[in-house]
């Protein structure tokens, strides 16, 4: 009997490309909230969700340095688990509830993809990097500060998918005020049988479940974002028309479960 | 309405990790054939398939250059389609068709990943390392010839898994020989929902269908290779105990189906 | 007493980025023929060399996949040496000498990058890709023939800095007449006391010396090149005006010595 | 004329792998005390150091997640300048003098290769982690606290040549004290001249030379640390037979000169 919460199942379940939930997160986050052109956010809704009719075009681009366990000390094995992340959440509204969904989201690590494709987060593979702030004082700390500036960018295969800025003005008082909407997700996996590739095997709308939320060191300020032209990719279809905040934060929290909103498998 | 095989679903369905197939894959392979610990080979299958009595143990270990393209010439992206793989195959037997298995594979490139997923390879990143024959003559061009030596290595989040050396001695006359069985593999997609996380939403046994195989310049030798034990890995517990040969060739097939063998989904 | 031809120098000189030369080179080469701005040609000019009145603005764009291999059989562990490499070639003068000059050049190896600098070879490291050619037939085989065509790409910390792509049109006779000029190369080196910043410890203008050169299966079409705009980089200034061929051939060398041709350092 | 600190130099100097000094440097440590086969550390002491006679084999392993940002704001652009570092240091003596001597050093950034090159700094590429601290409360945010624990590892070129862990107990009320003899660097550039190859053009003894050194947060507790061995590396001689501790502290300094010791060029 093979073990392992995910493949490659194996006879001691230790080769799996994760661990099973709980899965616990802890990192640094970097981001810019923008208004993208609202056509192109409505075409990225997949069924299930509609435009927000209040917000839409609304969106956020997060950089996030990941430290990631589960049960057994994962994070002492960073090679392995520490990654790095950068995603996009677009306004849209499910059934009356205003949500964030998730069109585009690279991590630079397999477990973390895995994990991803479980949840939904439809990941694929990047170069991530968001500047870090440091204890030892020095032109090259970046602290957390009045003016504190911190640099993020998304390459994948050598193409440049993002580039941001994000210029510290003042603390939030509130940090979990910036996540206020549920992210919506899609968990999805295609058949390859010849006849059934457009139906899929699975095909769910989620919601994600996050336990423990903690938001700490949050601060708001200016931010820059370029969502330049990529080949193979449609993220440069939702560069900001206008940006309105930049912030940084740290984020906590951990997953145990997940909701399943719609399921839209044939 | 999102387009694309794979995720990310997208407008216009070219943001996907991997073109809808038909697939096509040409590739120098180096190879070793060995006989692992028969008890290790068949803890490592899965329901569906049993030891085979008469070779149970018998094994090779592949290392791939691949070249990819579907339909839109994505063999001219090389920095996102080409990739290096590395996989272990084992002896089984499935209603007394005598098979290999794919416990464990690895790939350095996210839309090999997911092709794989999608097929039932079970893949994982790793970094892939072969000895490359070169036209133009010189000591590094590693000619294919008597003598000629080929060497090959995986490594995944900075640990060997794997280190090869092949030496060849004579031409394969038919090299469609090396390939004698068909490939069965796993299509695994856990559910993430608390309660259900044992339950997959997909677990399939599948078997490999390969349009157009066709093999080039095949030749064999003798072989050499080392699986050493690695942190949260379990390929090392197929370790050779005898080594039978070495192989080089080359490898064409296209994917455009896939046949499910069982399908045990609850 | 410390061994090894390069640092880290080590009790048994194992440790060393390279083994000392002779070093052994066969690759295969995907490369545009174009003419760039002339004056951003000689401004790109190290002293020592001027434009070449005939000629001046002429250049070549090389992307090679390399095979290594120095005494110790360095080609059986192409995860330590195989390497991949773009660089560029421009036409200059030096004291009546047509010469082609290398301004800018990416490998995505250390042992590489080390050599190179020993030469006057300026690496940078650089994430580098192409088609190649399988011998087992195949949409994805890139067979050379007759418009057979080979994609090309360069990057560096994320950002795209070349693309090309070649159609093969007829076989070249003699391979060797594509290489026609010595290539003159800067070693530099310098120091980092107060003071002496701008004075470095090594400046030399040298002369490539390739022995037992030789070059097979050449073909020459059509090419296409694009030098995107990238910070940190100055490789664009030489963006194709018009772009005469393209070319692909495999090729080999060894090293065993240089030629100063000035010494500059103060 | 052509500008830049090092190579390549070009029209505008931007295309260099490093801008030039002053240098500033952030970061945080995870790091090992120990003690190594004094017969190995007097066997990797370049000229012009002997043994401590005192405290011969005692040794130090660092793993360092560095900031770097010189005066164009370079820690802005972490996709080209944030990176990370592994080295050893052993004790030795200079003229009565009590040093540390670097005799391996490794890090996955070019610009920081560059720079260490040319302060005598013999690095290699190499693949580094550590685990972080994250200010968001989680099993996965690593405090620093009594009891916190720290993993770290080192690869290159798929081979892992050091894991490392840390179980922090109390604070270190004088940080600085964990830094008290200087090190000293092998400054070396070898010739390529045949005939020459073993009159290196530089070979110069150094001592780092640290503007502005500020050491935070420093805590010591327990510590592990295994140095495997690995073919193409000589640092596992180098194995502790004694670990006295470890530590983990947030560093910066500056750099804007260098000390050479003796200079050694033919």
């Amino acid at each position: 009997m093979l073990k392992g919460y995910t493949v490659p199942k194996s006879p001691f379940g230790q080769a799996a490309l994760t661990p099973p939930p709980p899965w616990h997160y802890s990192g640094d986050v970097v981001g810019v909230e923008f208004s993208a052109d609202p056509a192109a956010v409505a075409a990225c809704l997949p069924s299930g969700l509609v435009p927000d009719p209040k917000t839409n075009g609304h969106a956020i681009m997060l950089f996030i340095d990941w430290q990631f366990t589960a049960q057994d000390d994962e994070y002492l094995d960073p090679a392995r688990y520490q990654y790095r992340e950068a995603f996009i959440l677009v306004d849209a509204v499910y059934r009356d509830t205003p949500v964030m969904w998730c069109p585009y989201i690279y991590v630079d690590n397999d477990a973390a993809l895995a994990r991803g494709w479980t949840q939904g987060f439809q990941k694929k593979l990047g170069s991530v990097y968001q500047t870090r702030s440091h204890a030892a004082p020095s032109a090259a700390a970046a602290p957390v500060a009045p003016g504190g500036r911190f640099g993020a960018s998304l390459s994948t295969h050598g193409q440049r998918l993002a580039d941001a800025c994000v210029t510290l003005r003042k603390p939030v008082e509130n940090g979990l005020s910036l996540l206020t909407r549920p992210t919506v997700l899609l968990r999805y996996f295609p058949r390859l049988v010849a006849g059934l590739q457009d139906k899929p095997a699975v095909n769910e709308l989620a919601m994600s479940v996050m336990d423990n939320l903690a938001v700490a060191d949050a601060w708001i300020g200016e931010g820059e974002l370029h969502l330049p032209e990529a080949h193979g990719e449609e993220l440069y279809a939702l560069a900001p028309k206008r940006v309105e905040s930049g912030f940084r934060y740290s984020l906590s929290y951990s997953v145990t479960d997940l909701k399943i909103l719609e399921d839209y498998t044939a």
